[in-house]
């Protein structure tokens, strides 16, 4: 009495690494370097800790149920920052809070997407957006991604049938750590506007962007909520993993459905979370300016020490990711279990980000989540994958 | 291009009725009495707020990603006291923690029930429930309840065809109050063994139940992980309504699929939610006894007003609930927003919770969400009530 599709649906990949880890001595020369899992390794900043816990304290509200989409100040702070940093019209209304990015993915796919239709996802993809869909019966048309790790729009166009219901895009790009540019963005747009489809662009590593303000400019179309669908996380920017606060900006058409799956599937986004956003948003520009600065200098680090990597190459990168083809004759999947073995280095093999058995690029690649590491760890990272390559 | 299934459902209905009062001004003698939503207005006891804010400060833990399936010494403390109340054996690795009770139905449906489906539920319902159910295309199968606001077993066996997967029972009910007897919990899991289906059992009311010990024995069957699944919520018993943690119990099979949707969804529960819950278990049961003392007060209060209540009559009574019939020749959707407007008191009328337009019930009946008035706020509903109905 299992739904089948469900049964048709791979396990959390980031939960089935762990199970190659658990138990495992590492030598103490060599202890594990874990870059498999995209999430800060440090709590929130002290002045937030300390406004959190003041909350907690004394805002009874903190405790007790809101809103369904969310805290009305933080969706009209949401509304105004973005509507600066993306020169366009957002309006608090046009903002619903979630638990987390991968919720506003959920909320907004299934409101689009019943059983048979089908959502164009340019592969390698993030694998919860994939688990979703094939836990909805909803099937996913893959778009291989070309050079620089991007998506074509004729190959999309291509790939329209009259049950397809959404493009979602990943920019900066998990897992490819891809940086899609604007007039690529743009070009998408179109396209999902001339098809009558929604275009979810999942934003979540924006703040980690290489290019200095706006990513693109579909919210300064006048009737960007016709089309476009933006997906954020206020978890990376302010290592609010645990608290589960993300975010949905849609047209009042969307929202009315979207508040429909959020009050049944969480009655409310976590308030204490929230409240940290809104204080975040409204106080650590500066501090999330020098986290910036700091993944940067990382990713100009690993982009060094991969320009020359025994065979290696890099495809991607960009945010918290690194994208790595190897050379070895073997499935990335074996090859990343001999990695923890022989180099006690955790990374995620391509087989949980792309199709197998199909073209050999699940097989061949590999994701890097750089971003826990500092430049040593990461230089001690290509150490590892030096001796093991040979 | 939106999901028809996502058309076809209705509203939030707490959301719906808070348009009823938004921007009404009520006369100062007679202030808004809101008895629509079931949560409690208070935040949790002291000690639990000091433990929190010594988390948030102390421990960067409760900041970050955790497991998907939950804290395991949650999991295990969870376990091991059900174990105890009920009388059964329970492993910590049959319990997930969810982000509260809402998502753990909702997961445990997801992981049964496909589009074309179909799920048995006795009516009135909890109309989260139904919201799920149509959302994600899975026929309702409304089985009405009769005397004492109790479903029949043999009714619900005529419902049952091939594509039935599951029964959902309430107990103690939301919207009724009813608490459904040990034996007619047996009568439904021996229905549900013999055809196949899951039992899902939400318990979220359980700690205001009015009979002490275990209020079924279906944990005590050796088998039972076959069959059952127990929802419950942290919310209500610590007043933990804004941190969103929840729980299902269930065998190892089904926790399987439950892992996927629960990774996909939200990643893993919020991490201060589930160590205030933690806390909750280890350190409040007096507090919660106490808690549990006042609201069965307050339930023999509502049942000694609404045994001679100009024409009205009281269908259920139980832990945060009544559910009454009304003498008018009205719906009870006009009838709930002239009670707004005549006599500033919110209720929720039958029609959120049961199928309109058939026998005439659900425009017949009403809910009172009890908890939230103490004694004098209750005789006050009661006056309001008599002046209105005259």
């Amino acid at each position: 009495m299992t739904n089948p599709d469900f049964t048709a649906t791979f396990s959390p990949p980031v939960m089935q690494a762990r199970t190659w880890i658990t138990g495992k001595i590492f030598p103490a020369e060599r202890p594990l370097l874990n870059l498999s899992q995209a999430a800060p390794v440090d709590p929130p900043p002290e002045p937030m800790r300390q406004a959190m816990a003041e909350i907690v304290l004394n805002d009874p509200g903190a405790h007790l149920y809101g809103p369904v989409l969310g805290l009305p100040e933080l969706r009209d702070t949401v509304a105004q920052q973005w509507g600066k940093i993306y020169g366009g019209q957002i309006a608090g209304s046009q903002v619903a809070i979630t638990s987390g990015c991968n919720q506003a993915f959920c909320a907004a796919l299934a409101t689009l997407a019943q059983a048979g239709d089908n959502v164009i996802l340019p592969s390698p993809w993030y694998f919860n957006h994939r688990m979703w869909l094939g836990m909805s019966g909803v099937e996913t048309r893959a778009l291989p991604c070309g050079d620089g790790m991007l998506p074509d729009v004729d190959e999309a166009e291509a790939l329209i049938d009259a049950r397809t219901k959404a493009i979602v895009l990943v920019t900066p790009n998990n897992p490819t750590g891809a940086e899609y540019p604007a007039g690529l963005l743009r070009a998408f747009f179109d396209l999902a506007r001339k098809h009558g489809l929604a275009l979810i662009v999942d934003e979540t590593y924006r703040d980690f962007h290489s290019v200095e303000g706006a990513p693109h400019d579909l919210f300064a179309d006048p009737d960007w909520s016709d089309t476009l669908i933006h997906l954020y996380s206020f978890s990376k920017a302010f290592r609010l993993t645990g608290h589960r606060v993300g975010a949905i900006i849609a047209g009042p058409a969307r929202m009315v459905q979207v508040e429909k799956f959020l009050d049944t599937v969480t009655i409310c986004p976590n308030q204490l979370g929230q409240r940290a956003a809104l204080y975040g948003l409204q106080n650590l520009s500066d501090w999330v300016a020098g986290e910036r600065a700091e993944i940067l200098s990382r990713r100009a680090e690993i982009d060094r020490l991969t320009d020359d990597l025994n065979g290696w190459q890099r495809l991607g990168s960009g945010a918290y990711f690194a994208y790595l083809q190897h050379p070895f004759d073997m499935s990335s999947e074996v090859l990343a279990q001999r990695l923890v073995d022989d180099q006690s280095l955790l990374l995620l093999p391509g087989t949980m980000f792309a199709p197998t058995g199909t073209d050999g690029f699940a097989e061949r690649t590999m994701r890097v989540a750089f971003a826990n590491a500092d430049v040593s760890g990461l230089q001690e990272m290509a150490r590892r994958i030096a001796a093991f390559t040979g």
